[in-house]
């Protein structure tokens, strides 16, 4: 068929600079030229492609993965790839692979912990794909309670080796993504023992497969833990669980960047500081921030684009049926999950920059910041994938019926997004860490220790408590201060209103283990309110661009109204706000849809996704669907 | 393994008789005595067996299920069961076949919509699956809105013949379960043509397939549409797209039970009434809403005794690890769940009374009531599954990463349970359709009419908007009548704002458009208001057995508050309750949670699921994971 633009109509109407929203969405034109570059690069190669990967039987995909990671690697090198560049091209093959844990956790692993001789054994094998490794942390009954792993690393002074041991069904490593079929070594976490001293749980460098055979070395037993949801998506992987049976290693295979055990089999610290690994941390959760805002606005760009295609009642005169996207209800559902990838961006970009400034002060020796950093990275991370999640299985329904069929990308997106929630910190924990970091902050502030960073607004602790807002007239909603203080107040009252419930325990892990839902809640407004504020402080730039600003304020105003709709009962139970001040939100919410509109089908294309990356029939760029 | 029971400790906690409850969930002792038969016979007979099912390729899945449904039916005549057994151990199969369209919508189609001769010549060859026929209504480019179907049927005089024909792309049938590779016949919705006129969509039996060699007949093209959501799960459905060509078949084929075409080719209206349809949908969705029930207790039931088994942080001085059920995070996510399936099921009960009301009304000729249960099934279906949908997630959520996992159930759950929300009525559109009413009805309020059923307590207009809600003490929350009325004055001030916003639009259709988002809000509080007073009517019943109604009302009540707890902002503003009863609601809540919690294991026994149904590592019934 002819390559006819259905949405030819819809982009004339957009009211502002497309090529330079594609900038801001990326970063950087720099950022954009490489993504630009990575996303056309495997959308034109027959290797990669994915349209049929949902039919493939496990074997049939595992297979598939291969293939397209050896040519992943084979084009990485023919193109002499920089390290980003490759990132970029391998995240753009869109399949999740060992190859993701290999350069993503078992590689970071070494070099983060591990001692300059180890990087010097180990990374040149790694990077050559010499040898290929994963990152051997969860174990069957232990997830979020890294302190509670179970698998043993005892010190045996005689043969200075440590002997590798699973003492339990519970203690099998389950889940390590790369180590059910394919990771040669792995970095594994066990409680370290030096004769009856157990010393908490350390990472250690195991060879899990012959390199000669690929045959399981003795005493260990390894295999892949089976199907996941959905078809294609995490099938991909072979996530594995490993069982050892007293595996001896040498005591050089400890990583000793932190801690050391001596050839006498003395443990000692090191005086590296142990906040390094918070660092790490933060990065890691940075990096699933900025990946939700993409898979957020992957799914949102599909829902849009069918959006404006499907009609469905409302003729009249026997004309053509009314757009979907037309419909306020659509609008009211689709529009805040635009805005909200938007703010996921606009809030990752920021988090960019906060790892930045974390890593220079450690450097330093500053670790004033970092608990405020680890706090806020947790709740980013929390909140941001879990409304992702949500999210796209809304835009599924966004689609009608046809969101349920395979080809429209959208099953698998969830399928594969959804795992997020609970990697790298369980969603609810970190949550609740946040919550647990705000009681203190709160409990300080009479102490005259000032809050930093993102709790910083506590620090107008009586302004905050006192302050009315003084909406009278729907378009008052617009002024970014009217809305930055009324989220303000409302996450800071939560706050104090936990506080004060808890003080009424005698026992404060009692009180914070009742009022733990009410906490959740404390968090979340905290989080809510970082986006918007980060959103606000990102509109104070300069943004080049016909128009370009003038959207993105917009969407920053759907962003906050639409929370504060869907949040109305903290506002008004706390007084922030007033049930007419709701009202007229409401009303303000309405009018910014309208505005939204007809620039919408023009902010998804600002993502510069390839058909072949969304991988949707009702998707594509054209709108043929 | 020994079959060691880790849940025996919860089971002695119990402080109610499951023997009874087990009963009361099932709706009578001898629904109970039917349905555990039909659960035990499926679970025994490994032709059944289900475990292996996400790890088929699709053919091999379809061919799984072709061979389950000729066993199912194998056994059914050997065991002489009656209509109600046979679709009970159906349901028990728990594998989406072509069976479930022939029974549930063709046979039903042909016995609403068909004359007393068609019955005579259709159904004897149905019953005896000598034909198989699906139900072809959905188009391409059409689902929701029905009247706007392309398909035509027209009426040629010379030959007495009806020509069936697709003349556009989006005319194509897509989507109708056991057309893709099964189906010999279907009902076929099309627009009746006569001469030049166009009579609306009416419904026609049309053959497919040779019933020699099962090729498509003449200017038929048939076919499957793909995979859809997850693995297993509705991939052994050959939903279907079929275009016709111009394909004949004989007049007698139309169904005739409400209008007829004549041998001249003239178009008559019987006298049945055209509301008989809607006795229809009455029934499908009072069956969809009973489903839902099931559906949400089948992902409690899991997630209940999971979270009973899986421990996780909280060891102090060695012992073991916290139950994760135990955490308050947890059960104000589960309980509320739990709640919900109790109260899907007596409203699921109530709607087949409703329905039982309806047809014996319009025996009568008594259309009365009509527009009011029409308007009340609608929001019950859209309401209780959307609920259903999202808890099945956050039910796997809940089971931390092993939820992930295919043998968890809950991923092949969700994927078989998500297109409820879509079919027999989009979601939304339904909800619309419910606010329509609902502002009908404030219409109406002062000119004498009545308002009836489940709007009846619109007729208490003055009372509800000056009604102040009496709460002083957490405890109060606990009076029915309390809750009841915040729930109605909430319903009723939501409806009258909606009411008088739209009357500031001088076109009433833009106003209800534009407010359309509202709209919804007020529907939802308006079903949710059913669901709670049919769960208290259902509490005004003797209903026998130690303890059995104490927790009932438990539930109901955990169940109403947590609503109240989510929509505070509906409440408040509305000034039905005051931001401090809303704290105390609240505090209410954390009590019942723990009321609830020794009880828990055994409430989810009560669903009298066996392991086979469940199909989960996780859930199993003796805690075995």
């Amino acid at each position: 068929m002819e390559a006819l633009d259905y949405h030819a109509e819809e982009r004339r109407k957009a009211e502002f600079d497309l090529e330079e929203m594609k900038i801001v969405w990326a970063g950087s034109r720099q950022n954009y030229e490489i993504s630009d570059r990575m996303a056309r690069l495997v959308a034109s190669d027959p290797v990669f492609r994915k349209d049929n990967r949902t039919m493939l039987s496990r074997k049939d995909l595992f297979k598939d993965t291969l293939r397209k990671a050896a040519h992943a690697w084979k084009r990485i090198i023919e193109l002499r790839l920089s390290e980003e560049e490759a990132h970029m091209l391998r995240s753009y093959v869109d399949q999740p692979a060992f190859t993701d844990l290999h350069w993503g956790m078992f590689i970071p692993a070494i070099k983060g912990q591990g001692t300059e001789e180890q990087h010097e054994k180990w990374l040149p094998m790694a990077y050559k794909m010499q040898i290929i490794g994963c990152y051997a942390q969860t174990e069957l009954g232990h997830g979020s309670n890294v302190q509670g792993l179970e698998t043993t690393a005892t010190f045996d002074p005689q043969t200075d080796e440590f002997v590798i041991h699973s003492p339990t069904l519970t203690s099998s490593k389950w889940w390590p993504g790369g180590l059910g079929k394919v990771s040669t070594h792995a970095v594994v976490y066990a409680r370290l023992i030096t004769g009856v001293q157990d010393h908490g749980v350390h990472g250690f460098i195991v060879q899990l497969r012959s390199l000669d055979d690929h045959s399981p070395l003795p005493g260990i037993t390894v295999g892949d833990i089976g199907m996941k949801f959905g078809s294609g998506a995490y099938n991909s992987m072979d996530n594995g669980l490993l069982r050892f049976d007293h595996v001896r290693i040498p005591r050089n295979q400890m990583l000793m960047r932190v801690s050391q055990v001596t050839r006498e089999g003395k443990f000692v610290q090191s005086d590296v500081p142990r906040q390094l690994v918070y660092g790490t941390m933060v990065y890691v959760r940075q990096t699933i921030v900025s990946d939700a805002s993409c898979a957020l606005a992957r799914a949102v760009c599909i829902a849009t684009r069918y959006s404006a295609v499907r009609r469905q009642f409302g003729s009249q005169n026997g004309g053509p049926e009314t757009q979907v996207i037309d419909y306020k209800t659509q609008q009211s559902r689709l529009f805040p999950l635009l805005a909200s990838a938007y703010a996921f961006r606009f809030v990752g970009e920021w988090l960019k920059w906060l790892y930045a400034d974390v890593t220079q002060r450690l450097q330093a020796n500053d670790f004033s910041t970092l608990p405020e950093a680890h706090a806020c990275t947790a709740g980013l991370k929390s909140m941001t994938t879990s409304v992702t999640a949500d999210a796209i299985e809304e835009c599924r329904k966004l689609c009608g019926g046809h969101g349920y069929l395979s080809n429209s990308g959208l099953p698998e997106l969830f399928a594969v997004y959804i795992p997020t929630c609970t990697y790298e910190g369980d969603n609810v924990v970190l949550l609740l860490q946040v919550a647990r970091f705000l009681m203190k902050t709160v409990s300080q502030l009479g102490s005259g220790k000032k809050p930093v960073g993102t709790t910083a607004y506590m620090g107008r602790a009586e302004h905050l408590m006192q302050c009315r807002c003084e909406v009278e007239r729907a378009e008052d909603w617009l002024k970014p201060s009217v809305i930055l203080e009324a989220f303000e107040a409302r996450a800071f009252r939560m706050s104090i209103a936990c506080a004060k419930n808890l003080s009424k325990f005698s026992n404060p892990e009692d009180g914070f283990s009742e009022l733990s839902p009410d906490l959740l809640e404390a968090a979340i407004a905290h989080c809510q309110l970082i986006v918007v504020s980060k959103y606000i402080e990102k509109l104070q730039q300069d943004i080049p661009g016909k128009g370009v600003k003038r959207q993105l304020e917009i969407l920053c105003n759907v962003y906050a109204l639409h929370l504060l709709h869907k949040h109305l009962g903290d506002f008004v139970t706390t007084s922030c706000i007033t049930p007419k001040q709701g009202a007229l939100a409401n009303e303000q919410l309405r009018l910014l849809y309208s505005q939204v509109r007809p620039n919408a089908i023009t902010l998804v294309d600002a993502f510069n996704y390839t058909d072949h990356y969304l991988g949707s029939v009702l998707g594509c760029y054209n709108g043929n669907v």
